[in-house]
Order: C-alpha cells, then structure tokens, then sequence
C-alpha cells in the first residue's frame, strides 16, 4: 500500500475556445474539469497500475467535484476540508492550434487549524492502512507552516514508511532536514535550491543536506539517480512528443512503486523513466496505459557511475 | 417593488496575472470572485439606488458564492438550484497594462426541470410580493426551451406587472410575439434580429412584431426610446471613459424603477442615460453611485421626433 498527500489539490479546468485574442471576450465551447494536483496524479498512476493507493489532501469548497472525478476513475481518496474555495487551475485550449494557456490560482489561505487537519488526517490514516511508502507531493498553499512537510515526514517516519518528497523551493529545502528517504526535483527546482543544474553534483548537495536518494528529472532527457557512492542515468533512445504535464508526477508513481517492492538502481530507474515517458503520450495528468509502460521500458537506455558524496 | 429573473446567472470571477503570455503557465496573484449575470446586476443598481428589488435565478452546485456576494452588497434574491456546476466567467488582468482578457462559460446545461424550477420559483414570489415591474434578462441557458422566456412573460402578465424583458438573438426574436411591455436590444443585437442598425426603423420591426416599447441602446453614443409615435434620442454630451460592461444593466435598472413609479418618455429615457453612465464609472458591473446619477443626469442631451410605425 502507498498513501499520497497532497496538501493543495486543485480542479483542473480545461476550457476550448475557437482562438485566444488578448483583450477580448471569448465563448467557452466546452469546460472539462478533472482532479488536479501532484500527489492525486501520483495517485492516478498508481492505480492504472494497480498498485494499491489512497490519496489525501485537503479541499476548499466545491471541492467535491475533485472527490467525483476521483471515484470515477476508481482512485481511493479522503479528503479533508480546509476553509475557502477549492484551487482551481484554468487551461484554456484554442481549438485552432491546439494552443494551451493556463492561469493557476494559489490555494486556500491557510490557517493554524488547516495543517492540524491534514496532519490529523494522515496520521490517522498511516496507522489504518500501514503503507509501505509515503509520498508527499506537489505546491505548499498559502499561509501552510514552515515546518508543514517536515512534520508529514516525520509522521511517515514514525509509522515506519519510506517518505518520498517532492516539492519546490522553500519547501524542497525546509524539508531537507529531516531526511527524506527520495526527494525528486526537477533540474529547474534543483538549480533553485542548490545553484547548480547538474543533476549529479546538485543531487550530492541535496544529500549532504539531509536527503537519503535523490532522483532529478531533466525533461526529455531522462532522470538521474544518485545514492551511496552510485550515479545512475535513464532515458529513452529518442524524445516522446506529447503532454509533459504530470510525467513527474508518474516518475514518482513509479519510485513509490519500486521502493514499496524492494527495487532499488537501476531497476528503480528505468522503470521511473518508462511510467514517465507513458504519461506524456496521455492528454491528461495522472494516467498511464500499462501496455505501453512495458513496451517503453523495453527500450530505457541505463548509464551507471561512480558518484561522489 | 421589481423583482428581476436571471436564467442563467454567474459567478464572475477576475484573475490578476502579471503578464499574459499565450501558450505559458501563469500564477494567479489574485482571486476575486462577484455575483455577474445580467438580470442580477439590474437588482444591485436598483438596491443603490434605493428600490425596493427581488432577485430570482437558478444555479448550479457552487452557486452559494453567488448568494454570499448578494448577502453582503445587500440584494435581497431567492436562488433555485439546477443540476451541473455554477456558470463561471473568468477574466484575466494583467497588472502590466490593465488589458482584460475574458471565458464566458455557457452554464450548466437545463433540463425540463430546470424550466419547472424556474417557472415555479417566479410564480411564487410574484404571488408573494406583488411587484410592479419583472425584468428579465440576460443570456439563456443551453437547453431551455424555446418558449422559456415568453413562459415568464406570461406569468408576469397574468400577476399584473409591466415585463421588462432585455435578451439577445433568438430568446429575443421568440419573446416579441406574447407582447412584452419593453424589450432592451443594444444596436449588434438590434441588427442581429431586424437586419438593420438603424435604432428607429429597428425598434419599429420590433414593434411590429411585438413588443410595446422598445429602447436600443447604442454604446456611447446613448439611448433611442421607441413607442406610440415617438422616437426619443438620449445621450451625454461627451462620451465618458471606463467599463461599459453593466452599462446596459444600468439603463434597463432605470427604465424598471422609471415604468413602476410611472414615468414615460423623455424623463425615463434621460434617468436611463443618466445611471447607465453612471455605471460606466464604477470598476465592476451591477453598482452606481447615486450622487453621481444625480450630477449626470442634469447634464443629458435630449431629442425628440415622430416616429412611424
């Protein structure tokens, strides 16, 4: 079993117009709204997977339209409330070229009361279904505490899970502290924390900062895997065109997934790479065909080094 | 007393960005959420103004947003509930030049129910609180019948109230032959039904077809009152810059409080121009400063002359 927290889930609203003019208005031709947010994708992949996952978070009001979408996709979820109206992110599609501008609200303001929730919530859950891995993904809303992931940790830690985190900026490196088993930046987060966009020497300073492994991804170019005195890269042979959106959040999937059933290197890797590369050939976050994930990781391209620190 | 009926109410809601660059992801700075739809704007200029209004719609889940807004500014409105989600505008501004960028969505999609609801929701208040005056306006929902708006004409007339009804294309077209005592075309959508700009030769075709009075309303270029033998022209004497969206709200609110209280011609043309400009100097839609209608309207510049038809 793997539990996923999302501490600011969002409605992801996909509007299509005929074309996009700045300054003008415009008649939305269709609206789709579907559950958004990291660990919910996470969540998503996991269970195209079939791996066993309950994903939580906290929503402001309207957010059963997030519990709806996830119940139809069959994605086990409990959701708890937090004062204000749900997140949502806006994508609006121009019908004519495909075009996609999206406009991502910040969240509910937090307050003191909110991260009592969530963390009620998740200890509460981690003691019901004993996951193996705990996974806590995605942006930090407003208002949340400074040591808000640091405490979610260390209630992974003390249930006894492996704590994957992945976060951004102030967040990533408050969170270092506590010694993340994973964490999983992108070379963009990394260069932010760290100041270096190598994933190798980036990934080492994460290290020496707390963190246990740390996986980067590089886009197109695969991810990078660095633990005790090992340096390992994936990739696929050639770029996949597709949505990029959520290929992070199947990476991650894929490393709760592995760590949960004892794969570790290499193995952990190029599986990471096939779920991610799988997810960008879906229009939509948070799905995989499992078909296609066996045939892609037939192809994953695997360099392993030495690394330092 | 007015009461107003919006079928099709929304939730505006305005994004501040930084900058709108198509086909880029944007952090929302800032959400702001207000009551929108037109027949909801009329009830917040008559509730400025001092009338004695009732506000009817139905709305989809998400819709007490709207009612809180109502609640706070004071408007006193019933809302009925229809199935689907709560019609949402969206307009981006970018803080760089102030240039609105605006997704209409086209509200949740009725049922025969919806219609049932509707009818019963009007019936019950008129019965209740006896009004003067009904106004209905604003866009029509995807799947109201084609008889829908002329339904609420009907029970206007049958409570004994003048019907306002302000409406666009085809809901228009298809109110005029059950007689509306006024009907409110701007001159696009005066051209769209009778062929012609032209406010006088159009209101007449209206006229013909139907309508009792009709009043076009023709951007900054003011107001054409059209009834038994007289064409009245109202307008300012320089066009004043700001947010037109509302100005015709604005127009309709004065020509409801101006028929309940018993004015005719050019004096409930001129309060027409008078708080339709108003309101063009107010940042958001359905609000006028008094003081300010009162120092616009000494300044109208009135025409009058025959008109056939």
């Amino acid at each position: 079993m793997i539990v996923t927290v999302t501490p600011n889930p969002a409605l992801d609203v996909t509007y299509a117009v005929d074309r996009v003019a700045l300054g003008r208005s415009h008649r939305v031709r269709e609206v789709r709204e579907v559950a958004g947010g990291k660990g919910l994708n996470v969540a998503g992949v996991l269970t195209a997977m079939g791996r066993e996952v309950m994903a939580l978070g906290l929503v402001g009001a309207g957010g059963e339209a997030i519990a709806e979408d996830l119940a139809a996709r069959g994605i086990r979820h409990s959701l708890g409330r937090v004062d204000g109206t749900v997140r949502r992110t806006v994508t609006v599609v121009s019908s004519g070229d495909g075009e996609a501008t999206a406009f991502n609200e910040p969240g509910p303001r937090w307050t003191a009361q909110a991260a009592d929730t969530l963390r009620a919530l998740v200890t509460r859950t981690l003691g019901a279904v004993r996951p193996a891995v705990l996974v806590i993904s995605g942006s930090v809303p407003p208002g949340m505490p400074v040591d808000g992931l640091s405490a979610l940790v260390a209630i992974g830690r003390a249930h006894g899970c492996v704590v994957i985190v992945d976060a951004a900026r102030e967040a990533l490196a408050g969170v270092l502290g506590v010694g993340p088993d994973l964490v999983k930046p992108n070379h963009h987060e990394l260069a932010e924390v760290v100041g270096t966009t190598d994933p190798v020497t980036g990934a080492a300073r994460l290290r020496e900062r707390g963190a246990n492994q740390v996986v980067v991804s590089c886009g197109p170019r695969g991810l990078v895997l660095v633990d005790d005195g090992l340096a390992v890269r994936a990739s696929l042979p050639d770029a996949l065109r597709g949505n990029a959106t959520g290929a992070g959040d199947a990476a991650v999937a894929a490393l709760a997934a592995g760590l949960a059933e004892g794969r570790s290197g290499v193995q952990l890797l190029a599986d990471a790479v096939a779920w991610s590369a799988a997810s960008v050939l879906e229009p939509t976050a948070g799905i995989v065909d499992p078909a296609v994930v066996e045939r892609l990781r037939a192809t994953v391209v695997l360099t392993a080094e030495p690394a330092t620190g």
